[in-house]
């Protein structure tokens, strides 16, 4: 009768105590509360709200249904960034091997892609060879080798978050603050972190894209993070377009390693510059953003960056060759160039309906069963605000066939809209939030 | 995707077409849609509520789902009535025979009790031998022959309602005016009746208690029934205090036959006397209540009523000597009397209570696997209102053994409150709801 009173009390706008949460979330792992009862006490959540104690509870219950990375033992600051998700968005790949390469451990445990957001894991395993499915007690060596371990959630960490966000995808119960925040931070802070940044993301591609609900997830987690000794800062960028140009798993490696060259969309070179940054400043290896910012371009002019990104991929499985050819990446059987339908200002790149697109080409998943197609994909050179004569490049389609590129190009005629008049696009760092409250970003 | 993209929006507080209501019917009743998107799907439907028109379309996709009994070929009028659930409501036990026994024919299919209301099958199956597991064609057969039957709901009426109740009693979503209503409606709609009576319980013991609840609940059933082509009348009555004396399932079989011979208490007569009235009104016997009345008084005065009881019964497999002799029913081992703890105004019988005391004392189901104890239960004389001295029998406890006497005796200490003042107690029969409105009730 535990979880049926649970449910009653949620259900009339209840607050369940520390205990409560801890005792259901004990009784779901060990499967003596079914799907179903969890299931209506997610909606209830969903509607009814869970207030800061509530979500600290269940963070804390999470956190505590699993193991630790237990990492004191390195002797370095040990700092990851975790974004809520968009199209494009590569940044994971990048500022792992940058801020490994710079005396800080980057123990970064990713996830999947579902709908129409890509995932760092998929990325990565466009690699050939490359394995992210390393134990903690791998992950923890490679930590001590190389500053960096590129992991998933595994069975160890935090199972109860695992076995609750698989249920809360299912039933329309992901969009909530609390258990956003407290799903995330579970994992979080399972990684045994002196610091952790935030990306959240804004605008329509985003899964808030109001600013104040993003504002108001970034203050839960500061909080969540502030409770557990981890001192956490959160950066709001940009997702009214995609990030970069590539958008597709292979694709994104590409661009990565073009990134960490010093090759990089000054975009993606930019919100990865801002969120590096606070990595350093954090872990304590730079007495400011300048400073930091100074560190990370010498670590990609001299070639270091690059470097400790081979040395992670041949140390987790995968073909170090990659960095200096990408070509070792699969390759789509067939590209097509799109160019612009009309001349004017490019108004609109849809992220949504650009990761709908590689969806729909292959490149990702409608249902976490789904088999993905690594090398198809988008790489858009058109932004927001440029004007365009007609006939001009805006994209190009990378597809396994003739069919997928016409499905490509049908996404990016929806996606990319051009008009006689464009908006300015999301400044690309809007706020920082940190303990002491949000302020408007200070561009360095 | 269908019910992931039917949670979301009745999640948002949009609404579902009726083709959706049927599609989302079906396949769960398939197996397609399994229980824990149901159950995320029904909290969100307890949260954001249905409109008429959606009400309308689970109602009818529940319908749709089963069979229905057909019903016309008998001549004569079909008429049923329903209650929301007490504490001593054996008044469906009375007017089955009552009026079948008046030309009116009475397909009564009820339900099992739980929590702290009793279940009409749990008190007919504490007669030897009495079976409630008629098919439909068997219970067509006895409608054809009696006039009445009084059945369960067979697999082949509403499946997807029976499916759909159990999940909602396990996840805390049974008490919401439009899903009540439509469960209500899809069975009652099955049973082929010209008419409907309905008695809502008002007061502490309901699980609707508020008036106003009470009174929406009526509107939308009456609504429904109207759109069926069934004429629907509803009384709204006292669930303050249990209904007549006897409140366990033997004691209530035996308050009922006394009742049909004339000898009940005046509280269940009234509610049973009001109740019929409806009926034969409805059924077009009767020219008005008071008519309606004066036949009932007949049938009970003559005997007809009690004989039509021990036909029904015998019909059903059950031993029609017990209208003869109620000690053919089970008796419990132990009965104890229990006395006034001080002088004063009953000022409270408290149905919830008294209700739970059963359930404690193996009369009444926790979950619907539960057997019960027909002999248990209690009788009470105290109403609330009367004046009481110290030692004065109150109530008696019948139980299986002296650890079960000692419960019912804790149970009465806390249902019975004796006080220097007492309020009135709400009126038996307080408001009359129709397809014109509803209106105070006046006593004929």
């Amino acid at each position: 009768m535990l979880a049926y009173r649970l449910i009653e009390r949620k259900r009339d706008g209840g607050r369940l105590e520390p205990g409560e949460w801890r005792a259901l979330s004990l009784a779901y792992a060990a499967g003596h509360v079914p799907d179903y009862l969890m299931a209506a006490f997610l909606m209830a959540c969903f509607l009814r709200g869970l207030d800061r104690e509530e979500t600290a509870a269940l963070t804390e219950a999470m956190l505590a249904s699993g193991d630790r990375l237990e990492l004191s033992s390195l002797g370095r600051p040990r700092i990851d960034k975790h974004s809520t998700g968009g199209v494009g968005d590569k940044v994971s790949l990048v500022l792992a091997p940058l801020i490994s390469s710079l005396g800080v451990a980057v123990p970064m445990m990713s996830g999947r892609g579902l709908a129409h957001t890509g995932g760092t894991l998929d990325k990565l395993e466009s690699i050939p060879g490359f394995r992210t499915d390393l134990t903690l007690a791998q992950a923890k060596h490679q930590l001590g080798e190389l500053s960096c371990a590129l992991i998933g959630q595994t069975k160890e960490i935090a199972p109860v978050d695992k076995k609750l966000y698989a249920l809360r995808s299912a039933t329309a119960t992901v969009e909530s603050i609390p258990l956003i925040a407290a799903s995330i931070m579970s994992k979080k802070l399972a990684e045994g972190l002196t610091g952790l940044v935030l990306d959240i993301k804004r605008g329509s591609g985003a899964f808030l894209p109001e600013l104040e609900r993003c504002l108001e997830l970034a203050d839960v987690m500061i909080k969540l993070g502030a409770d557990h000794g981890c001192p956490t800062i959160a950066l709001v960028t940009a997702m009214d377009r995609p990030l970069g140009r590539a958008c597709g798993n292979a694709l994104e490696v590409e661009e990565s390693i073009l990134t960490l060259k010093g090759e990089g969309p000054p975009d993606l070179l930019e919100v990865t510059y801002a969120l590096g940054a606070e990595m350093l400043v954090l872990a304590g290896v730079a007495r400011d953003v300048d400073a930091a910012r100074r560190e990370m371009e010498k670590s990609i002019g001299t070639g270091r960056a690059a470097e400790q990104f081979a040395r992670i991929i041949e140390a987790q499985g995968g073909n170090p060759g990659v960095v200096e050819d990408p070509a070792v990446l699969p390759q789509a059987r067939e590209c097509e160039i799109f160019t612009a339908p009309r001349r004017g200002f490019v108004a609109r790149v849809e992220p949504k309906t650009i990761g709908r697109g590689i969806v729909a080409l292959g490149g990702g998943r409608a249902t976490m069963e789904d088999q993905i197609d690594p090398s198809v994909g988008f790489v858009i050179t058109a932004r927001p605000g440029d004007w365009v004569e007609l006939g001009e490049p805006l994209a190009t389609v990378f597809a396994h066939d003739r069919a997928g590129v016409e499905t490509g190009r049908q996404a990016l005629r929806s996606a990319i809209q051009i008009a006689d008049e464009a908006d300015p696009p999301l400044p690309l760092v809007s706020h920082r939030v940190s303990a002491a409250g949000a302020a408007r970003y200070e561009v360095a």
